[in-house]
């Protein structure tokens, strides 16, 4: 099948290099002429524009957006609605909130644009090697394009949810699973780090990894990396977000779900960003006051 | 190697078949006869009492343990420091807090008991099929008693770490991420449950155990689930917890970790334990109290 890959990233660029080694024809688009060039090097048609992109493909159409969510996406998808026509198919593969998706795809359906949203996970090798990819949409547009899904992904690692939004609402989730495993290994290892014990954590993650209840792919991440660094030392504690999991927490709260692990996490995440904290400062004053706690105080 | 295996319940049943299938000798015993008849049907040899099972063994001797941690560990070991010698191997492979091995240990020591802790992973099947065990003790004890675990345990599946506690001390954690793992993925798919979406969670876990980020036994036994009870109809959501968690919580204490998630899981059991709370029950009336809010009151 011949598509279009817009946004070539750690992401698309895997992705890229993953549907041509399946023998699909992928005309290449980024910003950044020399990740184009990059792109063509590894067997992709050099895309010069959106328009020479849409140009060079035969109806209908399928264009496969690769780009950070938010801003980038809207501009694209208004950018992209205007060149492509009735029928043509619109995949947006990154980590877009579902309530964009789902205003996204009406929007394009009074063109007649289909519209498929696929949450896409794996990592950037999985884009490479097989990725594992939650996708919805319209189903015959889904169809159509089932054969990139199942070239491109690890077998039954492509799964189509329904209707628009259900693929990125299902990533969501996924994420959302993912930061409350993520700190409660961090947790464990936490403990172990501050007992009475001396565990080799790489010892102790390949251990885990075979025949435990928390084998894992995120274990085998821990294995290979207390494999290079054994305690972590090169590694400061700070843990960013991309707005996944905070969505996870925000819908959650509108759906009136418990998830107090998820919202943990992500609050976890937060505080790690912080060397000292403001709600910190409050407590150890108010216990001053009342109970004449010393504080510990700033130079100034 | 022969060796005693006393407690021949889920756990110690199948372990038996597990070593005699490893071309072992092992004595089985029980304080329930049928059990025994059972283990001596799958190859092993008739323990009469803990006299006989020391008598039928030869110096230095070793008796696994696989009994409920607590009281029965406490008056098995008891038993047994007074029918072992010097250099006999006394191993519990249950779930015993590491504190009560680290003191077991010290008293057998006197003796010249060598105690092993091992912490066994992996369920029934993992008994069965191959285990995984983290194992702390004297370390010559360990390399006596080395090719029980090599045989009984998946390729990688045992770790000796260290001194006496320390095996079920890393089972205690590993038992801690787990709560968290498990509560983690019981709160994403309670999202997806009340979303607007429509999924099949058998899909979703099977995909989710293709390719993505969280891929794990844990989620493959989701799978399972899902596949046989596809709503999880037939199950009540109340989680009971047999200590591991607690432990791992109060070890977090001690230590001053900061372990919310492993913590909320435990909670979050506990909660699923009462159909209403006395906290809910205070909170309500507290918002009746000050904002006329109304209560829901039970019929009486």
């Amino acid at each position: 099948m011949k598509i279009a890959m817009v946004g070539l990233g750690k992401m698309g660029m895997n992705l890229t290099s993953n549907l041509v080694a399946n023998g699909h024809e992928v005309v290449a688009y980024d910003i950044f002429e020399e990740s184009v060039s990059k792109a063509v090097q590894r067997g992709a048609i050099r895309g010069k524009s959106l328009q020479d992109i849409v140009a060079k493909l035969e109806t209908p159409r399928v264009v496969w957006m690769m780009v950070p969510a938010g801003d980038v996406t809207e501009k694209l998808v208004t950018e992209l609605s205007s060149l492509l026509n009735a029928k043509d198919i619109l995949i947006d593969g990154g980590n877009s909130n579902y309530k964009d998706t789902v205003r996204r795809a009406k929007q394009l359906e009074e063109q007649g644009i289909h519209f498929i949203d696929v949450g896409t996970s794996g990592g950037m090798e999985g884009a490479r090697q097989g990725a594992c990819t939650m996708i919805g949409g319209d189903k015959e547009a889904f169809q159509y394009t089932e054969k990139i899904f199942s070239d491109s992904c690890v077998e039954n690692g492509y799964l189509y949810t329904g209707r628009s939004g259900s693929g990125h609402f299902l990533k969501m989730v996924h994420n959302g699973i993912e930061y409350g495993m993520m700190q409660a290994i961090g947790e464990g290892f936490d403990i172990l780090d501050k007992s009475e014990f001396n565990y080799d954590y790489a010892d102790v993650a390949r251990l885990w990894n075979n025949g435990s209840v928390i084998r894992s792919w995120l274990m085998e991440l821990m294995e290979s990396a207390f494999s290079e660094d054994s305690n972590l030392d090169d590694i400061k504690g700070i843990v960013h977000s991309s707005g996944e999991g905070k969505w996870t927490v925000e819908t959650a709260l509108d759906l009136q779900v418990s998830a107090p692990v998820i919202a943990l996490s992500l609050m976890m995440r937060n505080r790690s960003l912080e060397s000292d904290t403001f709600s910190g400062k409050v407590v150890a004053a108010l216990r001053n006051q009342f109970g004449g706690h010393s504080v510990e105080t700033n130079d100034i």
